[in-house]
């Protein structure tokens, strides 16, 4: 009797990829994917261990890539209330085994191998699931342009990020054009927060001005034509750098879809993200008596109901390539700094303007998708998993189930004669924030077991995260390879200003 | 020693899906995919046969679902070039597996399912490849509609097609409304010629009335207006119905494939189809000198390259979910009727109104297509193989690679180190027709090897067709999964007239 | 002391044209407008006639060139109540001097020209406004293909319609395309009933096949998806026959308001007309208890309230070139026929499919869009006097007030300072139909005085009609001059065929 | 015998005005037109003058509200070529009796009312025509923004005028929404040169960077997308200030002008102006050899033929309300300062970017638009005069031919019988520039007469200006009355940042 032939066998499951629902078996050796197999054929085989999914759903692990972790708050009070340890357990309990997190550069760092550096030192050996990095830049200088070539190379940075909101961050249109135009050189693929901070900042002086102070007012400072004008201004700009690839994350409005859609009909390299914040919640849960409206504050802000439907539609038709949860989680109260923004005599239910924006939600995005029943599993694995790893260079290793290629990440979902029926609590989660705001909403199902590179991290069964923390490895990650990306640009080459 | 493990392997190639590239190997044991292993690991496995894709391309049999084998004409001199026997020789040649091809009710029959059954008899032990019939309906009367429930539930018929253009089988916008009615109440999928035909054949009496009867004026009798429109009249009719699903077939026009972008960003279930001779053929190809431009007569006629980019960006954007071939071949001059038209002397180059509309294109679809490097091998397989088998209620059985459920249909493509790079003729190719409209045309690669339910079929390195007539099977289909279609349509429930 | 120098002179009026508002005189001699002076420097001249405005607007007389007038219906039962002489009694009763009617030519009747002699002698010698006559055209045959010429030339009818709806009139596309193509030739200028008939016979079908008789179905029979298909149909066939001109009549959708603007985006000569029933009247007026919806019954039939928004901005945005009032009485209950439609047992409120479609409206039309408060003073003129009599070959001797041109056809309204807040009443009316839809609607203004060629033909103070019945006159049109319409076709040339 | 009864007689004219077109004859007396008559009718009447028009037209005076005098450049060399004298003196020989200059409020200059007060100081006593001020915004601080109720209350200027481009005026959008909501509180009519300057300016320095530097480069520093997102931004920026009224000025991108279009069908107060340099001229002018191409450049620069046609459909079907010169000339070479910009052995065509933006054209933009026969004669009237009035609160004082209301404001263009058929020279043009960019260019017709306020000014027969320099009076401007504009918003109350 030699060594067993497998490390892990889950048989008797119903297996998701973004094209094929299936039964089919999976066998896993050494945290990879080796075979996959008829289904109930691997039920006898050697293997150290053996899954029976009972007729559930195997998907490939949820990769979630962005997410916000140990970050400085940009304004308010404190900082993220999860660090790279907590929000990674988090993760894998709600079934995602990738994340790609920020590397912040503040303005007054002109460095951006220093700002990785500094988000390695936090990352390293305190993660439960697999991670990599995207710069944030606040500061496209010289310097930062300059190191593009190393981040690429060596680093295995492949993405950044840039705000056009956030006195703290935001960026004029010509830094995003030498933003632009230096990624288009070195492939590297560019996140965008389109919303005008100007009018933002405009707008909320007007509404302190009035005394309008309460966190329902974070929604009249930031209303969809902010965000659909931001939209059209960086498709404007991605197309003035020969269509250089851009992504807009987090879009919760009907007008900046819309746009977004166009420039895809036209065939420009036009990608768009959304988050279940903008399916699951609405403004009038900003409007929660006294200061709980803060628990919803994140930018943009929830829309109304008829923008879910806009924004579920957009995920069915292929507008939306990725829905993320834009982790990024502040206390609600804490020891240190109180309640999310001071509340005083003045400000009975706190000033809008400073409650941190950002939600919690690494944990909640699957589950909530998955038993929303709003789009089809293939669809719903294509945007949680396959089409992330594809877009950020993690694909073929991660976003898929490929024998001999693919790194055994894997969720086994409870089967439908065995449903689980959760309802959410903020107790039941596995973050450092201390409240969700999806607190007391019912799903269907949950993750049974979260498997990372082979072994089991989540048992729900047994009530908990079992892989340990620093299991999580850094990736480093190749070019964008969603829709042929960048061979697109080779053919067309450079970017050449007497082509305008 | 026993009976070895496996039928057949295929190590070494990377294999294609519509989510996935990578390289791994197959296994097939009766007629089935039943593993899919680490690449390289079965090289040494026990089977009766092995095929070394030496780093070639692997594909799921390509899926045809627009085939016209042995129908009468609609007008014009002959009948179809193809018999069922020709025209799957000709498939299996060209890397296509499974094929739908029509049952045609003429407008003197009320049965359907007599119509079925004459397909059946000029199909049956004839065929090289799968085959499944849709219902081409030219007389929806009563007994027609009431044999819409046997179709579905006793002859795996799930699908229709009818015309809005052709005098003999045109049906009015009255007409049009009761099949979706009765199609939606029994989910069968209905796809529409969209082509105006009573002004169609207005201007075709205007030109012939100004002695305008070569082959190029074709495309003056039918211009993209006449598409735009008719395609704007059915989404209409779609939405009549409680947007009922309907498939525009063929289409080749940019103000065509705009409306039905805009249904689709609107969420209406509103599908399309394109063809080779929408990339591939201009209306230039009409005007080549005397009745040579005839072989390129078809409906719509080829547009302009302006337009051929139109249709490629649809691909990629996912507008278009199926490529198909609408091969429905005529020869070009045989012993029986001579000219495609009568040639005489007041027509010297013949008659365009006469010329039989439809080209081949059965064998050639996948070769021109997976050689252009205009699609991602990804998108390439979704249009050609997957979409098709789930649109047509094939899928999982065609379409991909699933083990222990899909049919071991395969094509294994030249690998990048060996191209055969092919001058195309019409010598070399299996259909029973005198001609090619892509005579002369370069393609970079070709099946090498096409294998139907584990057997290989075609061997291109053998020179021929390898599999038996007779091999094919009549394929039963269940409702179309693609896009959990209706499922959205039971919970919207039934078509209600008071809603409108 | 000679003959005093003017016949009639308004001072102190605040004139209206399609350009200005201003305070000046007018003076009439010999049925026309011969001087336009600073207000007041009229108020001592010799006239044989002077009214004091006092302050009151002064208005072209209005235009209304869609008006049904003792035509056969097209089902349902009886005649159109209004006789010439009613109908017109009751237009200058509404401030209206001059009427395009339709001169109707049935399928079974060849020519058109026979057609306009019927017209000629109901008309004639019975009219209390000036009059005029479109074709109808139900049989486009050689004959009547033939004619227009005479028609234009001779007759000095220069506009048809033609029907996309009615079974009994209307037309396949095929004749649409020799309508449209004969009319280009003689510059007829084209209107459209652009409603799917072949959609509303089988919708109207399906509604009485589930009993769905009452006056509200008649909606149902007619949705918005009608309208606006029919209108992206027109303005397709319009393109085939090099962008001829013709008007969409009485548009009432949003749909078929946005296909229409998009067209005339486009620089093509596309034309719309909208009704008071689509601005002041809603679906939920068919939905009266009993059969008092079918009061409200025409075609299309009145939409939501967001509908007439949108029409209301059409208006004001020029998408709508004329405001018409579509003017097609049917008495609601009369000696000869009873109610509308047979009421029976088995349909106790009627059926929608017999009431004759149509509702009368031509006096009440002025009043009630002056009255709106919607539309800028300059575009109400612009829209029901000046426009459509640029449109129809009647300025500039109608629709405007020029000296030495314009025929002295004026109204003069109830200053503000003394308005006389009308409710209506069909009492009040001066039609023989014996309702309006508008019954308890209350109005801000109507017309004081009525003047054509220089008479008062009708005086409010005094109570009535002052004009003669037969005072009215024929008006040989000419060719449109709106936006210069033929010019730009005549540099354009011909319809060429080859060009498509 | 008494004194004559009038002043000036034109006879035997064809009178246009924005609504008809028709021979009447005009009587003038104390400055005003006081009397039009029956054409012929006044040609015995005493008068002291009388003009015989001989059957030529007669147009209101142009009015031209789009005029840079005696401004600095905003950089590069030199300042206006033109002052009041001279701008005006020319404007006169081009039939503009007219005009609306700029007071430019520099950004170091607080006050909004000193800007006004110099602008004053240049123009008193030194005008051939009627002239009023905008006010150029460049600091739009607390000071200026108090000044908003003075400006329209005491001094009769109730229009302004801000950019998005030009690092020396360029507002953020914070500060565009404070001026639009200020705007809006006092009815202040707001144009906005739509270009994104952060763009341009980085498109600069690349160009310059490639040693990119000559003429055309201009327009390579602004593509057509930084016209068409500002304009999309201004758009936004007014919905934000509940649809607050603006102009997009000098529009030249289809683009740009689509968006507009798509606002004014949805029925938002957003107005547009174009200018001949967008119909007559096209980036290929800038390309000219040498240092010639900087003749014609202008911002935005003149576009393609394509985008010509798309600007003449837009005067057409009224999306352009007006159009305007925006002259704003500079010598092409001078004594004091040489060449536009300096020529030197590193740059011996010049550096686009020292050339001052803007061409001459207040004398030339009426000949131009008149004898293109692109506009019915009507629209030409209501884009050139009329509009620009009613946008301008001028009207009814200027921009029609109202008795006892309007001046006589007048141009008498020569008959269709003796045309003059200029050919265009610098040298017939009486501005103070060296060059004009229509150099060569035939027209069909020029204006024989101008007639300000009674006066000949202009007679080209004597071959002269014959008016005096100091005839032309500032005028006090009332709010705008196109399209009932302030009306419309006063029923909407004012802007309520809580309605976002």
């Amino acid at each position: 009797m030699g060594e067993p032939l497998f490390d892990l066998v889950i048989t008797n499951g119903i297996c998701v990829t973004a094209a094929d629902v299936a039964r089919y078996d999976v066998a896993i050796k050494d945290e990879k994917i080796v075979l996959l197999a008829a289904s109930g054929s691997l039920a006898g085989v050697s293997t150290k261990q053996i899954i029976d999914a009972e007729g559930g759903y195997v998907t490939p692990g949820g990769v979630d890539c962005h997410v916000h972790l140990e970050e400085p708050a940009l304004f308010g009070r404190g900082t993220s209330s999860d660090t790279f340890e907590t929000g990674t357990r988090s993760a894998v309990a709600g079934g995602c085994t990738t994340i790609v997190a920020f590397a912040p550069q503040p303005k007054d760092q002109p460095s951006l191998l220093r700002a990785l550096e500094l988000a390695h030192e936090k990352a390293h050996d305190n993660c439960f699931c697999d991670y990599g990095f995207h710069l944030l830049v606040g500061n496209p200088g010289e310097q930062a342009l300059s190191e593009f070539a190393a981040l690429t190379e060596k680093e295995g940075v492949t993405s950044l990020k840039i705000y056009m909101t956030y006195t703290a961050l935001q960026l004029r249109d010509g830094e995003i054009l030498s933003v632009l135009a230096e990624a288009r050189r070195h492939r590297i693929f560019t996140m965008i927060h389109a919303e005008n901070g100007d009018v933002l900042n405009w707008l909320t002086d007007q509404l302190e001005s009035k005394k309008l102070f309460a966190p329902k007012y974070h929604s009249h400072s930031r209303p969809p034509t902010l965000e659909a004008e931001a939209t059209n201004r960086a498709i404007a700009l991605s197309s003035l750098i020969s269509n250089t690839p851009i992504l807009l994350v987090h879009v919760s409005d009907p007008g900046a879809t819309r746009r977004i859609r166009e420039a895809q009909s036209n065939g420009q390299p036009i990608y768009a993200e959304t988050c279940p914040q903008y399916l699951f919640l609405t403004r009038d849960d900003l409007d929660k008596p006294g200061f709980e409206g803060a628990k919803c504050v994140c930018a943009p802000p929830p829309r109304d109901r008829a923008s879910q439907e806009v924004i579920w539609t957009g995920l069915r038709n292929g507008t939306f390539s990725v829905l993320s949860s834009d982790h990024c989680p502040f206390n609600y109260d804490d020891a240190e700094h109180g309640k999310k923004t001071p509340i005083d005599d003045d400000h009975p239910v706190g000033r809008f303007r400073e409650i941190p924006n950002g939600i919690p939600g690494i944990e909640t995005r699957l589950p909530l998708v998955f038993s929303s029943g709003k789009l089809p599993l293939t669809k719903f694995v294509e945007v949680t998993s396959t089409n992330p790893a594809k877009l950020y260079g993690l694909y073929p290793r991660k976003g898929s189930l490929i024998p001999g290629v693919s790194d055994a990440d894997l969720v086994v979902w409870y089967p439908d004669s065995d449903l689980p029926n959760v309802t959410l609590t903020n107790s039941m989660l596995h973050h450092a924030t201390d409240y969700t705001p999806y607190e007391g909403r019912r799903v269907r199902n949950w993750p049974r077991y979260t498997i990372l590179r082979g072994r089991v991290v989540w048992d729900r069964e047994t009530g908990g995260v079992v892989g340990g923390k620093g299991y999580g490895q850094f990736l480093k990650r190749g070019h964008s390879t969603l829709d042929g990306m960048w061979e697109a640009v080779e053919e067309e080459g450079e970017f050449d200003i007497t082509r305008l």
